[in-house]
């Protein structure tokens, strides 16, 4: 009685389980194409292809007093396609996440320890900003500049979530002073003195 | 005369043929990637691609009365990445489809022959549930548990359309019951009685 | 005791049932926009919005004897946003489905009766054509020019369905013949003689 | 000086403004249309539609002793059409969260205090179940059937990200036994005991 | 014998013309969504909303002697839900577009007039960066920091595209300097020093 | 003092660096997949993957007296999946680009010199058309026929860019009479005089 029952489903259930893609988790040895990686063969797929336990507390004693532990698909790739990721953000007393964007991503934080002063402006060049006590959330629009600001007198914890698995960042001052593009383009581009521009690229091991 | 017009078109007809995507004929042994399978070469591509002669009736001497034919990738491989595939739906006089939901995909039925009952329920709980007559269609919205029974007295055919070219589809009977989920976790999870659910793993073969 | 269990998901169903969207069913009454239709409100949508009975014989007394009965939005409004919708296609002898392509759809096309050569021309220039039997199906991938015509000594009966709720088709005929495009241009850009051009236009009405 | 830069840039400022969609705060008060709501106009947004301050303690004295407290579209118009949202979810001693489907996003837990055993079934019908220690998240893929259980012996808190801002959710239970539909229809498309389902039925409000 | 082909097709052909979306010609008067616009009724459409001439030279007698020109949706309404826009860029002898992103749309420069640097920072954090000669093409990706200068000693013309029909722009100066976000929190996420920031947010006309 | 700073953000930099997608430069030896091709590794990834030099003016020496250069994927593959490409086009002095359809694209054209008449059809079957002056812009709707004709007496030159960046095109001539489509099936399906029919394939190389 039991045997019919498989029978009807055989085909279907074997050309789903073959085929149909409930998930893909990210065989991170495939060559990256635009929607992600390809999948790890599901006979090798796991429970634990879908759990991350490495959200652990980040290190803080550095110059910004913050620490970002991504869950991204090159750390989780359970995530891989599933337009979602999440990372772990703390920030000692002082701490500071610098002027930012996600190219292709929006955030959403959610405070849980400490107060954090976030904010994100506009294309339309308006800023909106404001302090978040433990328990708020604040969302962040694909693309704008925004960061995060430890406002308390205690170490803070977040978890930032993304819509996107694999979010990128371009962290402002590493873009302009990071890097080898030549002090006087920044200038022409920016409109920061040459004073400026040179003491940030040394500071951030800018060349040029 | 001929040459010219040739010469002309020749780079923008040899970008095109090597480049764009008019559709993506699947090559099932390539590694699944998020959007499908990778193509196969187009000059391997033949009209046999885009056709396919396998939906035949399916065998109904099973204990549901019902045969369920894909046209799948896995099957039908011109379909892959075109965001559409379709099956046939055999039942025997007191066939069911058991109730199910297809994760990723929206679904059309057309009644060719018979009398189908069938319904859905929405995330607002509200159940949609009507007789479906010969030439009928009905619309089934993605991700929600829906049901298909042969309601008449002789056996009906139909075919069903879907919005993904490999629909997944997770029988809620098998979910519960016909894999390793342990019982009492089935219990606390959907209330069901420990005698109802030990019977139906027995049926359905599940363990634990 | 059944009191609690609704108080801890009232607040999720009422959030749920009044924002999430399982489906939109379209209000034909709302400016169209790019995504379709806004939806008809939830309290007011039933069962019939999810079925359709009007897909009758279509009459093949004309020119092409052929009839195409469509269940698109407009006459089924509950595929709005589903990204699927299906069509009743009736052909009788000598019937033909002139060239034309959907430029926002691609199309699996079933036979229920009769036999039907079918066929496509991909950008790369090259014909897939082949004669479909009873039972086959077929599939002409998005915006590329296709057609159907009877193959066979008997009425042919067919169901093709789209992976548009709304798909739009340019019939190639209409599109060149039936309208005031001059028939100079008409020329120039397609090589045809004029009194091919002028003739045609006779029969479908286009001036200029 | 000032004035120059202003001008050239105002063309372009000005039709960013009231153009470019950086984000479109949901006006809740606009039809739903198939993307979202309608966007609030932009001079009347301020930073409060981008924060939310409500995800409080949930009450589990319920028959579940679970509370899930959404932020989603319609308690939180920022996330309108930026493809994430979030819930606070709140398990007492013996809490669960009862199998269910979001049928269009996938989900990411976060542990934050206490132990939860979870797990979701794909459609190839194996299930991924583990414990989840504090600090641990799990990804749930979409329209898979899910669940989640206090697993220890102090209350657990967790929050858990969408991949949509307006979740859907469909929950087993009340979808089969908390509305109309007829008892031998979920007998025949589920294959339980005409007892247990009005026994279910009966607890959790279902007729027929 | 012209009749019975209408006849024909006019189902088809009216269900059509009312419902599906070839274009979706912006009517900036509605609400704007998260897709655009809803559509200008099809009767009203006519040739010159698919036409736009005014993509005059800019006046570039101004502080970056630079001028962009757009051909948005909000000047070019028949571009809505197209995926596509265009603008003219004019930049003067010594002209700058200054480092900006576009926070949801890629972008291809064609160069007509002169030569330009331009270049873009991935969030890798690499600079690529040419000059561009009359007839060069350079794209920029989706979200990412990106400037145009004048690198010759005469005026230079381009077309700059976009893979949006309302292309966000976030410049960088603007979004720092000229709006009311407070200097300490500026320097705080930029490390910018306080004179720097005083000093152009007296020229930007920023406060606080 | 420098090393805290990246080693707080070498994590993230990292992950970032090989695994978000900020482009993916196409490897054209890579197997095609839906989505495009693979990505080239960052590592080999410089600035002038982003640069293309080819838009040189084309050959009008030939029948129709004109020619399009194209940056599509296969010449230009730092476009690969950013949604947008280029093409040149040249028209001599009674040149013209034969009706024509981009399967899976919308166009905008830039008249860089000349005039220039163009012209689509809707599915409606209207025509829009008009002359385009120098300066003017017109944007072509995804999938509908085109055409664009040299409306002056001195050679034109245009850019046209595509919301795909491999954009197909189906040439009306060339997919009717430039293969072996058979010619009975041709005037069936287009009631085009069979005289014309095997003319039209004398001229474009057509067999059958």
């Amino acid at each position: 009685m039991i045997l019919p029952i498989f029978l009807m489903f055989s085909f279907l259930l074997s050309s789903s389980s073959c085929n149909a893609l409930d998930f893909c988790v990210a065989d991170l040895k495939t060559p990256q194409g635009l929607a992600g990686y390809s999948c790890k063969k599901l006979e090798l797929v796991t429970v634990d292809d879908f759990i991350f336990s490495g959200l652990h507390a980040g290190n803080t004693s550095n110059l910004i007093k913050a620490a970002v532990t991504p869950a991204f698909t090159a750390q989780f790739p359970g995530v891989n396609g599933l337009g979602i990721s999440i990372a772990r953000l703390d920030l000692a007393v002082g701490g500071v996440v610098p002027m930012h964007t996600h190219p292709d991503s929006s955030e959403i934080i959610v405070v849980i320890q400490g107060i954090i002063d976030a904010g994100f402006v506009s294309s339309a060049n308006k800023v909106y900003f404001k302090t978040l006590k433990t328990g708020d959330i604040m969302v962040f629009p694909q693309g704008l500049l925004h960061f995060q600001i430890n406002a308390g007198t205690t170490p803070a914890l977040a978890y930032v979530s993304f819509s996107s698995p694999s979010p990128g960042v371009q962290i402002l001052d590493f873009a302009l002073f990071g890097n080898d593009l030549p002090s006087n383009i920044i200038e022409e581009t920016t409109f920061l003195d040459d004073a400026q521009v040179k003491k940030l690229k040394g500071v951030l091991g800018g060349t040029g």
